[in-house]
């Protein structure tokens, strides 16, 4: 997996800065980001069930694949709008879950894990 | 910033395999998850402005970043469940988008980035 | 069925302007309300299967009237501050649609209803 | 305002069984289909302000009323699979709301709106 995060958060950086755009990168408006590209994943698992949804057809599987990346950007500049470290956000999220959820509880449960917020 | 996608990657495959969750984490479910999380980071959002939105007080930041981390965490999930590298992903769209948005048309004016999909 | 939407209007706007909450009420908000609401929904969805979806506990149930009716009532204030009567453009939908799938060529075909945007 | 909802799911109803199509519509597909066509409509909101989303251009209004429309039909689709009158659930949403939110404290400030869930 290609792994720096930074290395894209600096290029999402210069991106912004050259078209002026961080005027509209308010973390409000960058939030509705998130959630309108995460909808349009959704859009592509709509009418399948959950054992198709592993066998999208190629061309699927690249429209999949670039509102994911839509997604990770807008998550980028949320991160960096709120001067959040989104990476070490997820390892402390991950340790409370290991809390909420342990092992000899959760095995197989999917019903814990529905009351995941 | 913390930069190693690929040990939280790690971590949260050790966290769904010693709880058998696997079974749960169909692409289609882990896209809902990504949706459901992101209305989440936007709920905190709703009623404030934009420039409110860069100062929130210090509960809610806390909670924003949790949000935050559901989020990455069920795209890095879908990800795997897809065979989707998502740092190389969002690279690839970037440069899409550069070619898109290019920096003389697109400088200071929402309105082309409204069209962005 | 309750039938007046009418009636339920009046009632939303009486609450509204009782709490002099208009100020907040512009369409941009109520637009993400209909979106967070909408997640709400979703999450208890979200780790069933399509066939489970159908028998919800009481509980269950109950809360998710309670979010159907979030959702609706955002979607009333967004087609008031539009000025969007939600019935008749549903009604113009539909015919829109109607023709888009005509019953000879979408009958039991999910794929062509993908499409629907 | 056209106030006929009953009229409008009957004419879904119609809509769906001609094309055979109720197979799919599973509530969590349903649910799904909400939260999708919600983040459509915001989508164009997501970068004016909230004194802009109030005078959107013409095509734009259509657009956002066709949006709309598509939330009502999941909504109502929903509904009918769940055999909850959405009109009733707002009701009675209404007034729970009325209680959580009374006047005397609710007024003008939306920081008591922001717990509603």
């Amino acid at each position: 997996m290609a792994d720096s995060l930074a290395e894209l958060q600096g290029a999402l950086d210069t991106f912004v800065e050259e078209r002026n755009w961080a005027q509209f990168h308010t973390p409000k408006n960058l939030a509705m980001g998130v959630a309108i590209e995460a909808a349009e994943i959704m859009e592509h698992f709509l009418w399948c069930t959950g054992d198709e949804s592993y066998s999208l057809p190629k061309e699927k599987h690249a429209e999949v694949a670039s509102e994911i990346a839509d997604v990770l950007m807008y998550l980028l500049g949320l991160g960096r709008a709120l001067d959040i470290d989104i990476i070490a956000a997820a390892r402390d999220k991950l340790a409370v879950n290991g809390e909420k959820y342990p092992v000899e509880k959760a095995k197989g449960r999917s019903t814990k894990y529905v009351d995941l917020d």
